[in-house]
């Protein structure tokens, strides 16, 4: 616990807590039980109904927020504007359930065993979000009032990618106005430690077309003379990216950074076994030279996935075809200074150079985000999970994945920070979505704890 | 006309091949309505019966011999010891007559439109081995005899691949001793100019498995630390092959030669239209360094086609996978002095050295043939082919696809010539396969004149 926290506060709202376990269960439980699928709209608005409701029995000025696809939920509660502002960040909305013959239990029917709660959602994102709500809950039911100002913002469009966030949050900075942002969203780190994830990588997708003649021809007849678009990506390819790992696009390193020393300092510490990691995944071996370890390429290092690549025939045996076409879907990870106009900008100048004939189809993409390790918030939120959890967290300075910070970071211009809660094998997005049970009531706790500890600072 | 054969046989022959016009277009009518599809076995036995019914009445020892398939016809007319013996090769089985829809009327059910005869297997191989056995009619009629002894030999596998041809051959020899054999099959050139084939390419087909993770990953949290199966494909395949469309496997035109002076002058005999050819597949340029001109490709270099190439994600949009696993089909189409086996073994220690976690799996080859230009033979057949339709052949060393005539060469080391009659457009293979009526009959006089002139060496 934190000197600067009084300790009965603490002690009060965990207590609290503690007592109202398996009320927060039940109630967890019942909101699972409401699909919210964004993919096809499924109990959407009904779901934002409830938090709505939900909000204002909390004493929040609530309200659904339009945006050119499903609605934002937006609550503020102000105690003084001298306390500092804590937004806290999430979505309501959930992975379709399918495929469904692989759950163990309806997704929608929430069921404990082994101490896990099995449901669509109880980890990404409802548990974790909820973990918010009852901390403010069990906190107003301790002391009267919340530590510090709180916006609570909830999308309903983070499993289709976020298309309306950006807009969303640039006509509304009035309503935004907070001091940071905490993002309670993902599973912890692999071993099982708690961690506070930094930065996130951004992300471009793009697709590549080579096409060849009009129509599938025979291999014997034209093999060798016809271009064969199979060929080309692979040319293409080969100049993009070389068989150590490292990208070869001109111009893609750049902006890269190396790590300051308190991200060397983090990155150092996080664990990994690579032994566990290879034997889990039936891997011989690890894409790891040296100078780039684990860690670096997933959080200081942009990468370069093929996604699929696509061409030709694809039956049993052999088939004697020159193929028309062939598609190549890419995803490139950015990391902090890097922007998705300049990287789209750079292969699609890389491509032109070297195979001009080839398509280049810009999918989309997110900026990365950073928070520097040496935040000023850094110091509160590491005692307040010390407080709740009894252990330090682990410092990621960028997680491998991509989330939309950045339009807290850049457009907001906050400091944002991913504490997750749920265990590293939740299964989000697959079958048998889980959280365990213990880290359902962690989360409200360590919630609560940060509340405190962020009101610390006024 | 030669000078060698009497102008009244050939004279006689021919008027007898008029007379008849009609009434071979309307037996090669009834004899096209009845499917031998040997990819499903569908009438090849009662196909089987009605040639070898056929064989006898033109006064020929004729059985059905069986394979470990579907049985070869194979039929003797011995005239005179003394004179040559002509092995003509055909296949009586037609490839599958899907998509049905595309068929402006239906496979099995002959119909003349626009001059064309259009029915499943009429150029590919039924219009082809009919004009064979009409023009022995033919000849028979007008002389009571064949000019010279006959072997007609004809598959039920060919479009399956021939899998049993070599284990046939080998096995008969003792019934198969001929002096050449002529294969009519395929189309003419494209100009619409008759040609002698004297060669075919060979082929090796295989395929490379490159496998990753023992599932598909999230590219974000483990994109660049994970064995990207396309990306291992990738780097293989483009130390397999430059961007100047040279192969570059270890060793793999070790035994390709230089064309004969007879072939050169042959090779730049032979016509191609490049504007033609662009425009008919839409294509801006061929794959056509200066020094390996059109048909110099695809007669006397080995060429390597990527056939497929699959792995991940194929759906519309952006999915953030690094795949598991991946696979390129390829073939290798072989030259002259070529194997198999030594090419075969060529790729498996190339992948082997440069990326020993690919998986190489071979599916099978069939080895190149190649009868030399100056064969005696080629004289006679020049002559017969101008004597019948009035103009030379053009004369192509190989043609670029794949036929078992090694068996032929090298098992029975017999000179094999291909002299197709069918129209370039014939579409076998596809909806609508077509024979240009005037051609069915100029296939019948090439024939009779073929045996007339061919016995002239004895």
């Amino acid at each position: 616990m934190s000197a600067s926290v009084g300790e009965e506060q603490l002690t009060a709202v965990f207590h609290h807590i503690d007592q109202h376990e398996q009320t927060y269960l039940d109630r967890l439980i019942e909101y699972l039980r409401q699909p919210s699928i964004s993919a096809h709209g499924q109990g959407i608005a009904e779901v934002g109904e409830v938090l709505l409701a939900w909000l204002q029995k909390l004493g929040f000025t609530a309200e659904l927020k339009p945006t050119a696809g499903w609605p934002m939920v937006l609550g503020r509660r102000i105690e003084d504007p001298n306390l500092p502002t804590v937004m806290l960040y999430g979505h309501y909305d959930v992975q379709p359930p399918d495929p469904l013959e692989l759950w163990d239990s309806p997704p929608f029917e929430p069921t404990i065993r082994n101490g896990r709660l099995y449901a669509r959602g109880v980890g990404d994102n409802k548990g974790q979000h909820t973990a918010h709500l009852f901390a403010m809950e069990s906190l107003l039911a301790a002391h009267g009032k919340l530590p510090c100002n709180v916006i609570f913002l909830l999308e309903g469009e983070e499993e289709i990618g976020s298309p309306h966030i950006a807009q969303f949050i640039a006509d509304h900075q009035d309503e935004l106005n907070a001091d940071l942002v905490i993002i309670s969203d993902g599973p912890v780190d692999h071993s099982g430690q708690s961690t506070i994830e930094f930065g996130v990588r951004g992300i471009v997708s793009f697709e590549l077309w080579a096409r060849g003649a009009n129509q599938d021809l025979h291999s014997g007849n034209w093999g060798g003379v016809v271009p064969n678009p199979l060929w080309t990506l692979i040319h293409l390819l080969a100049t993009m990216k070389n068989d150590r790992g490292e990208i070869t696009i001109d111009g893609l390193y750049e902006h890269v950074e190396p790590p300051s020393p308190l991200e060397r300092e983090a990155l150092d510490k996080l664990p990994v076994n690579v032994a566990e990691v290879l034997a889990e995944l039936d891997l011989a071996r690890l894409d790891m030279p040296p100078e780039r370890p684990f860690f670096d390429r997933l959080s200081i290092w942009p990468t370069f996935t093929i996604n699929g690549l696509h061409g030709g025939y694809n039956g049993p045996g052999s088939k004697t075809v020159l193929p028309c076409q062939a598609v190549a879907k890419c995803d490139i990870r950015l990391v902090a200074n890097q922007t998705v106009s300049d990287i789209m900008d750079k292969v699609a100048a890389h491509v032109q150079h070297h195979a001009p004939e080839v398509e280049f189809v810009r999918l989309g993409g997110m900026d990365p985000s950073k928070t520097p390790i040496d935040s000023p918030f850094t110091v509160p939120i590491r005692q307040a999970i010390v407080a709740a959890q009894g252990k330090e967290p682990l410092l990621m300075p960028a997680m491998g994945g991509s989330l939309p910070n950045y339009v807290f970071t850049k457009t907001l211009g906050l400091h944002t920070f991913v504490i997750p809660y749920a265990n590293a094998d939740e299964s989000n997005h697959a079958p048998n979505e889980n959280m365990e049970v213990w880290r359902i009531k962690q989360g409200i706790k360590t919630t609560a704890s940060l509340l405190l500890h962020l009101a610390q600072l006024s």
